[in-house]
């Protein structure tokens, strides 16, 4: 039987998964939005009956068994947390800081019968499901290389709030790059243990933004990996990542992996491989013929992946007659919490990486770090 | 009046130049090879009248005004300082070292009225011809980011030999990276000033390598490089350059430019822009169509490039009657020793950087290192 969904946030991602979510015969009981109107406006539009700006509210409607959290990076721990303390299934975007992304883990780990998946949905993407196949099958033999360049318009919004802001989680990094993140440990079955990457902000100020208001988030990004725990740095494929956003008008998104005995792209939402030896690319996976809704703010790797996702969802909870209870199976390729925190602390790194001119390793947190560190070492300070 | 030529090399570059030298009405009197044989094969192939495997039978014949170096990279230095001592003019292909593009530089410096030029090629491709003079007139506004990919099959030649070697001035970075670098300062008008760079030889052997020999040069490099001379890390364009030799039956060359207000992109011989605003990509210059020769181991970016030089120095010789005189307006694009100094300099900064794992900087070499310093240094360690 399928859960009751309450869906916070009231932004494009939202807008879209309520009708998914209904197409799939999930019923979204409430809403919340950062305003009552903004709240009641999205409820009106998608006939959502309840609506609400308290939390609470939704976390505790009784009708609602799985909470989506579609809202800025800042915001999601809280409710995640709080979702899967009152017995919840969670689906969630990713966090601000790899603190709040290991807060989730541990909610997530005292709560294991929860279902807990990330938001990221490039791994449902069939295109990029076809590709793990085929990587696992040796289509390409050794994986050597994977590059990923994904060109774009601005992710800013029209005013200025989080996305302008770095520290808020805004910014191609984190906000594309993590799933380039996520999709890459999907595709090669390794974590990077080492990371250099180049941050830029070329536009600082706009039309909208301006005064003493400055962007401090990325629009230019390049970061490379070392994926395998090896240690070593020969070994292990090599990933490098362009994310530009300076690029109106335009739509790029390709993942490419070379192995020794040949290679695999993804343009878009169709699959092409080429092996050594053959004369030409072949398409192995066509575009499916996308007939949902189209999305400005939104690419179409990301809304089809989004699409997928659901129908998995539904697959999940389908299997049992429980409206909370959920087969492990269809969602099995989902991200967990666990890798929403390597994800996060790769992104970590990248930004060090860029600050320092380093390579940085890529080091998981086992323990949330003491709140009152920097006060005991004051303490400690004023003692000697 | 054309000046006659005397060709060093006969590999496929050599083989492609001198039709292309008698298209334009060049006399090419003399081919050197390493062994009398393969000279006296082109020779007889080309229809060349004189062959040698002795360096100054070329240098000193009497009709060789014009000596044209395309050998490995290690032995380019000795023959174009030698042929300059002797008066002629040259084009000669990229040394082995910076050291030994110091040596050129001075040869260069102190016979001004010489022509002295290097053979990156790519500069004289109508595409990027068309892409600089866009560039300078702000096609898209403020330059902000460069992305060079190069993508195709192995560099290595059938038998082992110098392409195999690093320190013989083989891999992608120097044989491919050279003419990226080169290009991109043409193109920006800026230097580089830190690069950073990754280096990987995923094939160490094959067929034909094997036993105990091994591959030591890159098939796989990536590298990017801040421009402009001001030591900030902020300001400047920034440069990636992805190469890949590792893709057999695929030859991809993609320069990008991307600015404030628009981005030009040169896809193999034929150059696109989008300016901001606009709907789509526009087709600014197409392809000519080449009639020439194809080779397989040259891509038509630089085959064309060549061709193009070819012609511009038919007209910097015509321009006068004296055979060894030239005009410098019809070459004034050419990359100069000086500018293969900077390329050579910039390749091993990105060699040095990829065996770091830092930031690096360019310095170029304004006095020839002492070849007695290790000497030296050891003499100093013994007295203490």
């Amino acid at each position: 039987m399928l859960p009751g969904v309450g869906v916070f946030g009231t932004g494009s991602t939202a807008r879209v998964l309520v009708p998914l979510l209904k197409a799939e015969g999930f019923e979204v009981h409430a809403v919340w939005g950062k305003s009552e109107e903004e709240a009641g406006c999205l409820a009106k539009e998608l006939g959502i009956p309840f609506h609400t700006s308290r939390s609470d509210d939704v976390l505790l409607h009784q009708d609602v068994d799985l909470v989506c959290v579609y809202i800025p990076p800042s915001m999601t721990r809280q409710i995640a947390v709080k979702a899967l303390g009152i017995g919840k299934n969670v689906l969630c975007e990713k966090a601000a800081t790899a603190v709040d992304s290991f807060k989730m883990v541990t909610a997530a780990r005292y709560y294991p019968q929860l279902l807990s998946i990330m938001g990221n949905t490039l791994r449902f993407l069939p295109a990029f499901a076809a590709m793990r196949q085929l990587l696992v099958e040796r289509y390409v033999g050794e994986m050597q290389v994977c590059d990923v360049r994904v060109y774009g318009p601005s992710l800013l919004d029209q005013a200025y709030g989080w996305t302008c802001e770095e520290l808020m989680g805004g910014g191609g990094l984190h906000t594309v790059g993590s799933s380039v993140i996520d999709l890459l440990s999907y595709l090669t079955g390794e974590r990077a243990h080492r990371v250099h990457g180049l941050l830029r902000t070329f536009v600082q100020q706009n039309g909208l933004i301006r005064g003493i208001r400055r962007v401090t988030s990325d629009d230019f990004c390049f970061f490379q990996m070392l994926m395998g725990g090896t240690g070593s740095r020969s070994g292990g494929v090599c990933c490098t990542v362009t994310l530009n956003f300076n690029m109106p008008g335009s739509f790029v998104h390709e993942v490419m992996v070379v192995g020794s005995t040949g290679r695999l792209v993804a343009r878009g939402t169709e699959l092409y491989g080429q092996r050594n030896g053959s004369k030409s690319e072949e398409l192995l996976l066509g575009d499916s013929g996308w007939v949902g809704p189209e999305v400005k703010e939104m690419p179409l790797p990301h809304l089809q992946g989004l699409s997928s996702m659901v129908k998995a969802l539904r697959e999940s909870f389908q299997a049992h007659e429980e409206r909370r209870s959920w087969a492990r199976g269809p969602v099995a390729m989902a991200p967990t919490f666990e890798d929403g925190l390597y994800v996060q602390t790769v992104v970590e790194a990248v930004k060090r990486s860029s600050c320092s001119g380093e390579w940085e390793c890529v080091e998981i947190m086992s323990q949330e770090p003491d709140p009152n560190h920097n006060l005991c070492e004051a303490l400690q300070r004023n003692k000697n």
